[in-house]
């Protein structure tokens, strides 16, 4: 059985209107038909198990659809479906139990707030090849969160300036650089030609101190075919990791990627504030990030505490909650990628969220590059921070003799990390 | 050069928020940079070349973010993109100049209204390989528009079941029938047991008459090797079309089996409401059905006149443009099909919407099968309808002497066509 939890709001009944989606999601359709026998409604029809209300609202989500009302009802409804009426495809998941429910009239609001699967999903899908584990033996990290950063400006840099500025980034001691989600393979700087000029300075840097530095090559594609040459050409290259802007492609280009993949698939969820940045509508990020984890998801990029984005940090802290709890078990959890606006600073807030736990990727862009002693006092200020974070001392006290993040805090704290 | 307008809703000012786009979306970071240089700007930079000012608003689309306000400005910005800093690849594409717009701050809405892009993309994605001409040619249909039904109950049918009511539309008259976007391949039918119960109905019936109905086979998957397994049972079958359901596939899943179709891929839109019920938030239609028309959808479903859904026929009616308005050339253009609720009764709204044209699919299921003469008569009824709009007849009017256009309005007019 697969249950569904959706968040109605309606001038009208929430009951009325939670037999409706359970019925318009399975039979489907308004009129009473022929063949829709007792036996069919067994084998397929979806059921209302549960209602759970909520405080009425004073205004329509969809306000468009108010209809001149000033009360709507809201209500935490549970739907069952019958596995077998859906099977384990997650885009049969994606159209009978979420897509078609936001077609429905008579609702002002709507939102996705839960999803329990059946075990029979983790046996039809592959889950992380990497995840937390691999992400740290590949790295070497052990016992602080992995430092990561990333190549800025974000876009136009030739491949020979971004070569020279992953040789400083590395000097500086980073675990980890990537490429801006939003570079790809422009004509200015095509994926080959950067990939040809980075992975040198990685390998000789590796063979130099042991080190492997992880790069996440931007490698997506709306063609699943350019995508995997553009896969081949990091992997040969010597490379481990790729940014998957997993909303660009969809589930047909990650699906086919992580069947074929040999890297570290580190996913960008750019696009995913449409579906979640408004509390009344779409989805909570603990339902959507389930589809990606089930398709393969090593490392999941999920904002952080006191971001430069509109995500405030209650809801950075239930994403955090959703990546790290296993679907099934430890192996389907992904890396939290913890990235925006950070500098350090924010580590004694973070360690908070995590319960005490440095199993995450920390991504700092300004806040490594931008730091006044330069970008290898940044990474030390950031794991000072981490230091005295886990440790438990503030950070204003251990900056009193560790210059470098002392430094950061005088630059940073008004929030400017960029 | 790609121009994006974005409906800005702001407290704040629109020319700032604006600018903060274009600097975010390009070289994409809040701290100048040592390598952001004037000749990187030049390369990549995204840069506001129109502003037109809305009517403001008093409450916020984001109504989390109003921030205490009670003013909300509005206006349509355009900005353009070099072609170089993005390229031709729809992934990139959706990531820089939409995708990470949503998660910007300071915005009370954000809505993606218009996008031109220019004729390299024409080069570079295949579009439609059947369109409009294809289908009409496939269906042997002239002169009025091809008329299709769907299989209900959408879900639980045996295939032998299905194949009985396939085999009670077909004799009905209709030249086009369709499995329900929520049916693929469950364990109770899955799509080798379909396709093997459907196909002999329809090749006999093709033997017999000279007329081969369009079957429409639910295919996708989100795993594009699964999906062109479902491709290939139906193709070797001698059908002919395949339902996609592209936003549960995604890019990648659409792109992959457009290079490899030989069937007219069909598109059903749902989840799409996510992204634009909202007027304020997400994408108009106009915007969107540009990425999956490039990739190759041959037939669009666009909702139509007075549905059971919460769209609005002004929404519809500019689906309906925006999906016959060649972006290139009349080859891109898709056949639009117009379907839910539909019974013959919207045919005289719908052809003032299409200015005359009945270039189009016409999908009626309750409409049809739920007729109190019968299927065939339901489809009788639809064609009388259309004969009626096309020659700009009054339905009551032309029902005098059409029992069957009669019977339908009577049953029907009340809205409950299903």
């Amino acid at each position: 059985m697969i249950r569904l939890t959706y968040r109605i709001e309606t001038p009208g009944s929430v009951e009325a209107m939670a037999n409706k989606i359970a019925s318009d999601q399975s039979t489907g359709t308004f009129v009473a038909l022929p063949g829709e026998t007792e036996e069919l409604k067994a084998r397929v029809a979806a059921r209302v198990s549960g209602i759970r209300e909520l405080p009425a609202a004073d205004q329509a989500s969809f306000p468009a659809e108010a209809g001149g009302a000033t009360r709507f009802n809201r209500a935490d409804v549970d739907i069952d479906f019958p596995l077998d009426a859906v099977g384990t495809d997650l885009s049969a998941l994606m159209t009978i139990a979420i897509g078609g429910v936001f077609s429905i009239k008579g609702m002002t609001g709507i939102r996705i707030v839960d999803m329990t699967l059946p075990q029979e999903f983790a046996a039809t899908h592959p889950g992380p090849q990497f995840g937390i584990s691999g992400s740290f033996a590949l790295t070497g990290v052990k016992g602080r969160p992995i430092i990561g950063t990333i190549v800025k400006p974000a876009l136009g840099l030739l491949p020979h300036e971004t070569a020279a500025m992953v040789s400083e980034l590395i000097e500086a001691g980073v675990d980890f650089i990537k490429d801006d989600e939003k570079l790809m393979s422009p004509a200015y700087s095509p994926l080959g030609e950067r990939v040809k000029a980075i992975m040198p300075v990685i390998l000789d840097h590796e063979q130099k101190t042991g080190k492997k530095v992880m790069y996440a090559f931007g490698i997506s594609h709306a063609d699943p075919d350019e995508m995997m040459r553009n896969h081949d050409l990091v992997l040969k290259a010597g490379g481990n990791c790729a940014v998957v802007n997993i909303n660009s492609i969809g589930l047909g280009g990650m699906s086919f990627l992580r069947k074929r993949s040999g890297l570290v698939l580190h996913a960008h969820r750019n696009g995913w504030d449409i579906l979640t940045r408004h509390a009344g509508l779409g989805f909570e990020f603990s339902v959507w990030q389930q589809f990606w984890r089930l398709l393969g998801v090593d490392q999941f990029q999920i904002n952080g505490i006191r971001v430069k984005y509109w995500e405030p940090d209650q809801s950075f802290v239930r994403s955090y909650k959703a990546v790290t709890t296993p679907l099934y078990s430890e192996k389907d959890v992904a890396l939290p990628v913890i990235g925006s606006g950070q500098w350090g600073g924010q580590a004694p807030d973070t360690i908070a969220a995590t319960g005490g736990s440095t199993d995450l990727l920390y991504l700092c862009g300004g806040g490594i590059v931008s730091h006044p002693g330069g970008p290898g006092a940044g990474v030390k200020a950031v794991k000072q921070a981490w230091e005295a974070a886990a440790a438990g001392i503030a950070l204003e006290d251990y900056a009193k003799d560790h210059v470098e993040l002392r430094q950061s805090i005088e630059k940073f704290s008004d929030g400017k990390a960029g």
